[in-house]
């Protein structure tokens, strides 16, 4: 398994890379956007869908796994990739950020954080150690430390949350068995690029296969998100992936690929997509709305995936209209197939010392939220 | 066009027929059973998922498309074929079931039917002639002429019922303009003998290019059920398919095709799939239900399905308890292609001389409701 787990730079223009990096379940090429299969499908869509759109890695979550079937049923039936039939590499959280985010109540202490389930009611804790224990009966090719992340304003808040996150790393490491899993590290730190830079360094410290760059995304400005990325990144290796978690929007994807990011993931195209919402060059469409009854355009004319090749936006309406959910399925091939192929042109552009061009002109012509 | 529309009886046995029926979208081998798409859509499939399971043709219902989209608009599109993009053979009903068993108000008058839409209470009109040049609109390669169905034991309301249904069968005979479509007539009588017969004979003087049997599997038992296609197939000609309208269940399946049969139609598999049921050849099994929780078996061993080759129950029943949509779309793929195969291997079998042993082995092991 030592093969396993090697970021390869293969090209930078300026701080943007086109890399590879190496899984037990395949290779994965860089920059990239990740689907998110929360409790172990992409809403709405079968894993031969996600092959068909492009995914090369997808990321399923730890809090609600461990609560729904159970990490052991999960584990009785083979793991992750044969529960749910996908057989490219997996992703999965650590938890922490959902137990912050979802649970009812929750007591965060050194040892970790007791929290009730948002489906029952019943009472849980998630310690480090339990994290990965979780994890590694779920076998993901990548796992997360499991972190403690804090609103992003509060600077003593944010600097006890980073040192206990910096303590739980450290007892994650310690944790981990399985050697066919790669077990990436967290920055934290808020908006405080004094933080920003201990936290990175802490954690660069431990000599994980990756880094996981937290907390972001989570109520701040887009340019403090950027300004935090050009500090953590100037501290993270040249030879270890990095991974922006929970974003995000094409935005946002374009400026940290920019700023030296390689991994991506966020549950926006399939939500947008259950909202009717579609992604095109030039922003959003809501696909509900009644100038689309007659239209007999693909949702975008370049797009090659299974939808636009396939259907128009009056279908698509009707769809939306007579509450089939077909128009969700549709709608998420498309916005995951736009995604996916954002950052493969990206590749290509980095590759071709053009993506600072690229991104001026997505810029200039995208008008997201 | 002249060349298709015909019913060729490659082989019967007893009263069991093996045979072809050609449309402009391809042929047709029967017996054989139809997917419902009601709205222009097998609910929570692709067209992709339905040629991967076999679906030959499929049904879609005037009533729901006149009144949304509207039909205007999907011949603006194109038709119904590119409108959802299966370029298999469809059949459209007339809509004249749906008026009587979904709108709000109706009065039935001789020349058609006062009805409120169910979806946003205006009213509308359906005669023989409008539900012709809708059905037109749509495109379909079978379309139905507008009947009324009675409830099953009225014998005067029956006998009502039914001359009028073949006063309106003219009618649809002489709107009819499209010659790449074929219209079929429709025998209705309830459960008396006498005016089932009276029923086809004066249908099949009409010389339709094939003939529905409507309002069964309305109320009655199946032994009327199947006392009424002995005597309506007595009647009906060799040399033209017989479909029974809105039929059924596996054994119902079995059961008309020992009788004659050649096509039916059913939204149960779809509709069992969004209520966690699936069929297997022993009856059906409820995969909510926590006896499959860690059942690594797929819903039915020798299933040749994309979900059966893919997935366990315990997964399936996980998607179930976690609400995720996905469990709908692999179970209907399952049900419909059961009972698809269940249509093939009877044929195999009629064109085998063994479709009455391969009948009597499936009605005792498949105990069904």
């Amino acid at each position: 398994m030592t093969d396993f787990f090697k970021y390869t730079c293969t090209h930078q223009e300026g701080k943007a890379r086109a890399g590879t990096f190496t899984t037990p379940h395949g290779n994965i090429e860089t920059p990239m956007f990740m689907p998110v299969g929360t409790q172990a499908t992409v809403k709405t869509l079968t894993p031969h869908h996600l092959h068909d759109l492009g995914a090369q890695i997808i990321l399923s979550n730890t809090y609600h796994l461990y609560l729904r079937p159970g990490s052991d049923i999960v584990a009785e039936l083979g793991g992750l990739h044969q529960f749910m039939n996908w057989n490219k590499p997996i992703l999965t959280d650590s938890g922490g950020f959902q137990v912050f985010s979802l649970s009812d109540t929750r007591k965060i202490c050194e040892n970790g954080v007791l929290f009730k389930s948002h489906i029952d009611g019943s009472s849980h804790e998630l310690t480090p150690e339990k994290s990965i224990a979780v994890q590694e009966d779920l076998g993901a090719d990548i796992i997360m430390a499991f972190d403690e992340c804090a609103p992003p304003y509060d600077k003593a808040y944010n600097q006890k949350a980073m040192q206990r996150t910096h303590r739980w790393a450290e007892r994650c490491l310690n944790a981990k068995k399985r050697s066919d899993q790669a077990l990436f590290g967290i920055v934290q730190g808020g908006v405080f690029p004094d933080l920003r830079e201990q936290s990175a360094k802490t954690i660069v410290n431990m000599d994980f296969p990756g880094y996981g760059i937290g907390g972001l995304s989570v109520g701040e400005t887009k340019e403090e998100m950027n300004a935090m990325l050009e500090v953590v990144n100037e501290v993270l290796p040249q030879n270890k992936p990095r991974y922006l978690m929970g974003v995000g929007s094409p935005e946002d994807l374009i400026h940290g690929v920019l700023r030296g990011v390689d991994m991506f993931d966020c549950v926006l195209p399939t939500r947008l997509a259950r909202h009717h919402n579609a992604m095109i060059p030039t922003g959003r469409i809501n696909l509900k709305n009644n100038q689309f009854a007659r239209d007999a355009n693909p949702i975008d004319d370049v797009c090659e995936c299974y939808t636009c090749q396939n259907f128009t936006r009056a279908y698509l309406r009707h769809l939306i209209t007579a509450k089939e959910s077909l128009s969700s399925t549709l709608i998420s091939i498309h916005n995951l197939q736009f995604l996916i192929t954002l950052m493969k042109q990206s590749r290509l552009a980095i590759l071709d010392n053009r993506f600072q061009q690229f991104a001026n002109e997505f810029l200039e012509t995208y008008k997201g939220k």
